[in-house]
């Protein structure tokens, strides 16, 4: 989760929303990023969908058997899916959300009967660390 | 529509599942896309995905304000909540996905009162020719 912070607080210093996420398959890192949103012009630019993309490009499929994804934060509604798509086998998120969250809030999306594969879930890592890194960053542009 | 169902043949020309979408502003194709998944190993990959990154690198922005996009199926959760982040104003799409769709299926994502951005949605375009190609597409490859 220190990696996934490191992308979030990376994120923030470029101006983006400070989410960060990493993908990793025994205990080697397959790929990590920050959310990219504005840079790059793409709403789907989000920290999970690049460092699912990240991951399967470098395995050579979209289909990530045995990973892990880390985040900072409870993943929304598209990148939850993404998440079900890829096959992870275990999601491990920092601070819930709420507003925008589609895994233990909204839409729970892995609650589903139409979700074809929920990953193992896991929140509340390095908690304070990723809802602080958010807080402080809306309350700079305030 | 024509060119999302035209994607659509691509994209079953190509081994992916046959979806096409795109982008249109003031009667512009800003962007249009078949679904690349296997192609660019990447989940995210979906026709509805593509067309907005393309979208949004075409008009600089992320936010396609005005845009309305065109799809031969009803948006699974990633495609639907993309579509709102991306700030698309009208919705149009084929034939509706009871499996794995969330716009008048499964979540609903556009009805939860977390949604901050719901298009107008008609489905219902082209209903049975987009339908047809997936029955085709599925069917060859039992």
């Amino acid at each position: 989760m220190s990696i996934a912070l490191q992308e979030a607080q990376n994120a923030a210093l470029r101006g983006e929303v400070p989410v960060g996420a990493v993908v990793v398959r025994d205990g080697v890192v397959l790929a990590s990023a920050g959310n990219r949103t504005r840079e790059l012009h793409d709403p789907s630019a989000h920290a999970e969908i690049l460092a699912l993309r990240g991951a399967g490009a470098k395995t050579g499929s979209e289909r990530l058997i045995g990973c892990d994804l880390w985040v900072t934060l409870e993943p929304c509604p598209m990148c939850a899916a993404a998440i079900s798509f890829a096959r992870i086998r275990r999601l491990y998120f920092g601070t819930d959300d709420p507003k925008g969250g589609a895994v233990v809030n909204g839409a729970r999306l892995y609650d589903l009967p139409t979700c074809h594969h929920a990953p193992e879930v896991y929140g509340g890592f390095a908690e304070i660390e990723a809802r602080d890194l958010l807080r402080d960053f809306f309350r700079s542009r305030r």
